[in-house]
């Protein structure tokens, strides 16, 4: 790391892909440097380690940079990293990597002296989003990533709050139904069960099977795939119980937005990840349920947004990290 | 404020009563100098703020000290302050004192010349049990209040977090039933609503009207009184409704601790207030409960625990917080 550093490299490392791109110190990813591999897990630890640094190492030539501009090395991973040791703990889809160090591991395979910083993926999109997105005037921010699971990333103060063990804003798994159907993470009532792309479905199916009529009712009778996307599309092109269920979704989050604010207070809730692309079909029942349920203060001061970063939050907010660490104030 | 100061005087202001003690800068409550007068707050705000002095001043007469040992006067009360301006945005039981400068108010009528601190009540518990009782050792707390309502505080990295408006913490105000109860706050379906005394006292009752069997049936059917200690102690005598029903509290407490520790992370959980009197009747199926539901790294590393300061612990955390201010690291 010398003076000349001027970029950051994120690593996006996910249980499927692993997305890399070079990043300014502004927060602005050179669009020529993103790239995109498998991770190949089962393959194991190495194999993994190996396509981290031969992604970085592609963005870095992609970008036409010489390795004295780059800073250090962001990777924002799914599972829970200890705050002092930075060891996976745990990581359902990376469960070789846990008990492995891998800023370590991934620092001697690139051989650059670099940092690495190794973060939660949700926490880099929170990250992201405060550093260059949705929540770049917001000291005070609440994530949720929307998608398969729900997740989340908490900034206070202007920094990510990690929690004592690591495992801080899991925000899927807060019970909203204390008797609710069980959720794999052993709770039951979980937001996820209800929220997520998958409860989206799994309650849409289940409404089918007792006899409401759809468009898609064909297509879930003859067990076809059914997505959150598919979903909303039926929603737009005006299928009543697409838009019943897609609008109780935001309804579920809405709940979920105003426990964070009772809880936390922050300025700003941000949703990110996938589901997203519903646009106002998804956020103005988010919207609406909070202004119901705000409590004392309600909902004055506080914004509810989608991100502005898309898919490159965590890219991004990998990098940004990176950079908080080399000592540039991300 | 001189070098010489080496106590702050401590106020829990409350709807009925106003109570106040002199501690010392490890957080010891002098015993002598405990005083309680009533709030008066039919009569007005200049009556409140006369009492707050007065009750002030009394303390420091016990307590056998001069005013130059004196840092500064802490107030924990009940409502938002705004976190930069500390005025009483919203306080449902002294609406008197809503959109009044407090603190320039009580030091006025002190005329001392001293910093006057003030902060939530429930923010104060938590920072008293941070600097003096339980959570000693710990950097993380998520403190509940159990009393009529449930209440709040949050520590992070050792510092009360307040949130943007001032309004975090209001833990008995996540929704743990998307259809269930209104609570008085607006939302559905509050942890208040189902945990709190008014609210295990409304679930025994309930229980009654629908023909179970209990000691304190007649009670209930001839419109006596019913409290949650009254409940506890049907429980301790071996009434089985009363114990389902106080084992179903901690029940509800416990999903609430774990969705803490899902969205915090803290290191310690503390229970406080009027209902901890239950002892483990109530801590055990909080824990139960708790670790029936812990998600990923379960309650390793996670202390569920009451309170050690009893009543005092607000009092005490608002000396706390007035040392705080005053330059003395409490």
């Amino acid at each position: 790391m010398t003076n000349k550093c001027t970029h950051a490299i994120g690593v996006d490392l996910g249980g499927t892909y692993i997305k890399a791109g070079v990043v300014d110190s502004t927060g602005k990813l050179l669009r020529q440097s993103r790239v995109s591999r498998e991770t190949e897990v089962e393959k194991g630890c190495d194999a993994v380690v190996g396509n981290v640094v031969g992604a970085a190492n592609e963005a870095l030539e992609k970008s036409g940079l010489a390795w004295d501009a780059v800073c250090g090395v962001g990777v924002g991973s799914p599972g829970v990293f200890d705050p002092v040791t930075d060891m996976l703990v745990l990581a359902p889809n990376l469960a070789c990597l846990v008990g492995r160090p891998l800023p370590t591991l991934i620092e001697k395979k690139l051989g650059r002296g670099l940092p690495i910083h190794l973060e939660n993926d949700a926490n880099c999109a929170a990250f992201g989003e405060k550093w260059a997105g949705a929540g770049r005037d917001a000291k005070n921010i609440v994530l949720f990533t929307l998608g398969t699971g729900i997740g989340g990333g908490i900034v206070i103060d202007g920094k990510l709050w990690r929690g004592a063990r690591g495992s801080a804003a899991e925000l899927g798994h807060q019970c909203v139904e204390v008797n609710g159907l069980p959720c794999g993470c052993g709770n039951r009532g979980c937001l996820e069960v209800y929220a997520s792309a998958t409860g989206m479905v799994r309650r849409f199916i289940e409404a089918v099977r007792q006899g409401r009529d759809s468009a898609l009712a064909p297509r879930v009778k003859s067990n076809q795939k059914v997505t959150a996307r598919i979903i909303h599309e039926a929603a737009v092109a005006g299928d009543e119980l697409a838009k019943e269920i897609e609008d109780q979704t935001g309804r579920y989050l809405g709940i979920a937005v105003v426990n964070m604010i009772n809880v936390l207070d922050p300025e700003m809730i941000i949703f990110s990840g996938g589901m997203t692309a519903s646009g106002d079909a998804l956020l103005n029942p988010i919207k609406e349920e909070a202004a119901r349920r705000a409590c004392g203060l309600g909902l004055k001061g506080v914004s509810i947004v989608f991100g502005k970063l898309g898919n490159d939050a965590g890219l991004i907010g990998a990098a940004g990290c990176a950079f908080s660490r080399s000592g540039i104030s991300a």
